[in-house]
Formats: structure tokens, C-alpha cells, sequence
């Protein structure tokens, strides 16, 4: 059974029906002692308020949601990106995350939301220059970069990184400070996820800054907002944990889940007890 | 611009709307040379009568759907799933197609089509059996079998071979008469798809037995049912097709497309004819 004191909220999770303000409150009604705040809840809340509010509450961070999406179809563009991670560098700060969290975004698209080439390797250029860029801020800050590597499905329009073994290989180029958030939803498919976690945890330091976790749902009826809680899917979430632990991992086990039709319309104090029950007996 | 006489139709693409001798007789009529037709397709229509009507109406194939779904949970199921796919082999042969399309299969169902194991690593080593075990048959039959490697998001359900290079893999470990069936829609975001193009086609002999094309669409509003036309999605077409032609394939350009809400809607000559000038002048 997992450690308890591991489990975290991300607040995405019941975004639809709490404020940040409501959803530390629950956290710390419910026992669970972690969370991963999104960008637009702490701005809505205000940042200083929020920072002051988690100290107060007696939460810790298991990471800040989100930075990435460096792919524009012109540098202007992908400067702005750059600036605008820079902000999520420095909320990260503010608010004692531990790591930023990079959705690393897929093609490149006009001002108006169009794709605008389908130019994948050279959005993967794109990517890899931005985080580069982005990282000679960050390790100045002393902020962890941690890529999450998303689901092939979203290559095109969220993350065109895609495995395990793509962050990896962005880790050994770009070098200290950048690490990965392991998302089970993302990387369970994959027959090489138990040597690349290794791979990770093997590295000096640890590049094994997150771990996500709910599960894959058959059928899976949205590409996006439909998955499910852990247990209710096909994810070995123990074997998972266990790759997670033998490369050395010790952090949070956070709980991440877009459910538009289910979990985000149910009573969130009742998504909170589900997910401290399942997460003791399911992951 | 692509060689006109290389398109072949999947015949899934107008299943809605046609019989097999319906698309037969459209793929005559629209100068489609070839294609490839499901075994529902042709077990509705008679096997004799529908390999006397393709043999008559000068069309060649370019493969047979489908071979596979290997998992299931006892001996006893998996023994069927083998007998099933020796009398897929049989009707290939009769058919006079060049490979029989294998769709692996995902997790072991139970009878009642419920996800009977989570051990993804025990259904691959199921589908490594199942397709050793047909292989014997189909050697001696001569029959070319085709691993598809299917997107990583059917892995539980359809296929748990998700990428070209495990498909590679399954071939450099079973050796003769397997082969791979490249589907775009399922490789396109690989990263490593060129290298493991190049090689299938660099074996000996060439196990770049099939190439499958259609779009990738943004967004992607069905997980299964919601494949693009060539060119009205983000995949780089003539790019994966050089990479194809590098490698040395000369074979068929196979559209396949499953789309409940746009061209299975369609006039199906409509369909024939958007096939025959996108794969002219977008593949």
C-alpha cells in the first residue's frame, strides 16, 4: 500500500467545482497534505493570496501546472512563449512549488488557433530550443523543469514529446535542472516505460521530479476530458509505482483527472474521499 | 506526385454506404486498380463468388482485413483465436491477396468482452506466441502475414503492438514471413518512425509489406471513427511516403478510412473520386 502522506491534488482534478481557495480547504479537510496548483486558478485567486493561503494551510506543493507550449510559427511568437514561462518560473517561486511542470506543446499554430505546418521534427527543434532557452532562466531562479512527456494523441496539438525516452534523450542534451513528470495516462502503453523510469532514476541527479497518476478508461469516449479514477481503468498502477520506487523515487503520487461527464459532476468532497480510498487501494 | 496506379481503396472506407461487389464495381468504375476487403465483407458476399468477381474485374489486392486478436484469458480461447486465424489465412489465399493485415489485439477479454487482465506485458507475450503459432501455418500456406502496429491509444483494446520498432522486433524474433503493415494514422507521431522504416526496409527480404493511408484530423472528436481524408489533417504524407520509397517500397497506397461522421455519411462515389485526386495531389 502506498505511504498516504504521498498522495497529492491536482487541482485540475475538481477545477469545475471549486476555487483554489475551496479546494485547499478541502485538501486540508480530507487529510490530503499535497497539491499541484494550474496557472489560471492561482491567478484568479491572486498569487500572493494563494501563496499565503497554502503556507497557512500547511499544504506543500508537488508542482506547478503548467509551462511549455514553446512552438509558434515565428520567433516573435516562440519569444513571447519564452516570456511567458518565464512568469510561470517565477510564480513557481512564489508559491514554493518544487518543479514546473512543461506541457511542451505540439505544432505550431497561427495567431487564430490554425495548425500551421506539419512540420513535426521541426517542432521538436522548436521544443527543445525553447527549453533550453527557458533553462538557463530557471537553474538561475533555482526552479526544477520537469517535461511531462504526453500521450501520442496529442502530439499534434498539446505535446510533441511523446515518451519517456524522447524526455530522457532532451535530459542528456539540455542537462541540469530539467528532469520528468511521469504521467501514467501518458506513458502505460509503453514497452519500454520500465527501462526508461530506470533510465531516469539512474541519472545523476534523479530525473524523476513527478509522478501523475489516475487511469485509462476502455472505452475511452474524449480524447481529453475522460479519464477515469484509478482502479476504474486497465493501468497496472501498482507495477507502475513499483518501476517508480526501484529508480529511487520517494515524492508525491499525484492525482491528475479531466472527467467532464463524471468526476467533475460529482459532489468534490466526494472525488476528494475517492481518491484518498483508491489511492490506498488501487495504486 | 505519387504513381495513380499504386492507390488501393480499404474497403472500410465505404462500408456503409456499399456491399463488396458495390466497391468492386466502384473501384472499376473510378479506375481505382486496387483493394483491400474486410473478411465480414466478403463472408456477406461468399468467399468463391467474391474472389471469381475481384479476379474478373481485374483488380488486385493489396492485402486482406484482419488476422489477430491474439490475448485471451485460457488456452482454450486462445486456441480458437488461432483456428480463426488459419481460416483467415485460407481465405487470403483464396482471395489471391498478398498478405493477410494482422490487428494484434489488446488486454485477454473474458467472454463477456470485459477486460479480463491488466498485465500488458503477459498480452504481449501472447501476441509473440499467437503469431509464432500461425506463422508455421501461413509459411507453409504461403501466405504473408502483416504486423499493423496500431496507435498507441488502442493499445488495451485493439492492439498492444504500438510502435514500428516492437513490430520490427516481433519480426527480427520470428523470422520469415512476417512482415509490417505501416498505417500512418497510427506511426505518424513516432519519433523514431524514419529509422525503423528504414529498418523494415532494410531487412532481407524488404517487411515493408503494406502502407496505409488517411489523416490525422485536429481535433480528433472519436477515438476510433474519426479518421481524416488525405490532406485534411496534420500528417506530412509526401514526407512519410519518401521515407517509405527510400526504403525501397514499391507497393500499394492504401486509403483507410473509419469516419461515422463525414465519409461514411457520403455519396460513396463522391468518396471514390475525393480518394483518387487527394492521393494524387496531398499523399
Amino acid at each position: 500500500m502506498p505511504d498516504p502522506s504521498l498522495l497529492s491534488l491536482n487541482t485540475a482534478t475538481v477545477r469545475k467545482q471549486w476555487s483554489l481557495p475551496d479546494i485547499i480547504d478541502g485538501c486540508v479537510r480530507h487529510g490530503i497534505g499535497r497539491i499541484c496548483p494550474w496557472r489560471d486558478q492561482v491567478a484568479a485567486a491572486g498569487l500572493n493570496a494563494s501563496a499565503q493561503r497554502i503556507r497557512d494551510s500547511g499544504l506543500a506543493l508537488s508542482g506547478y501546472c503548467r509551462g511549455g507550449m514553446f512552438p509558434a510559427p515565428d520567433r516573435a511568437a516562440r519569444h513571447a512563449a519564452i516570456d511567458d514561462n518565464r512568469h510561470a518560473v517565477d510564480e513557481a517561486l512564489v508559491l514554493g512549488a518544487p518543479c514546473l511542470i512543461l506541457v511542451v506543446g505540439g505544432l505550431p499554430r497561427d495567431p487564430d488557433g490554425k495548425i500551421a505546418s506539419k512540420d513535426l521534427a521541426g517542432a521538436r527543434e522548436m521544443v527543445r530550443d525553447g527549453i533550453g532557452e527557458l533553462l538557463e532562466y530557471a537553474r538561475t531562479a533555482g526552479m526544477p523543469l520537469a517535461i511531462e512527456p504526453l500521450h501520442p494523441m496529442y502530439a499534434a496539438d498539446r505535446a510533441c514529446v511523446n515518451t519517456m525516452a524522447h524526455a530522457n534523450d532532451l535530459c542528456d542534451e539540455l542537462g541540469a535542472g530539467l528532469g520528468i513528470a511521469v504521467d501514467v495516462y501518458h506513458v502505460w502503453w509503453d514497452p519500454n516505460l520500465a527501462h526508461e523510469i530506470e533510465r531516469a532514476g539512474g541519472a545523476t541527479p534523479s530525473r524523476l521530479f513527478a509522478y501523475h497518476i489516475c487511469d485509462w478508461l476502455v472505452p475511452t469516449t474524449d480524447l481529453l476530458l475522460d479519464r477515469g479514477m484509478m482502479g476504474d481503468g486497465v493501468i497496472d498502477l501498482p507495477l507502475i509505482r513499483s518501476w517508480m520506487e526501484a529508480a529511487g523515487y520517494r515524492g508525491a503520487h499525484e492525482v491528475e483527472i479531466f472527467s467532464a461527464n463524471n468526476w467533475w459532476k460529482r459532489d468534490p468532497d466526494e472525488v476528494l474521499a475517492t481518491c484518498k480510498a483508491r489511492h490506498a487501494e488501487r495504486s
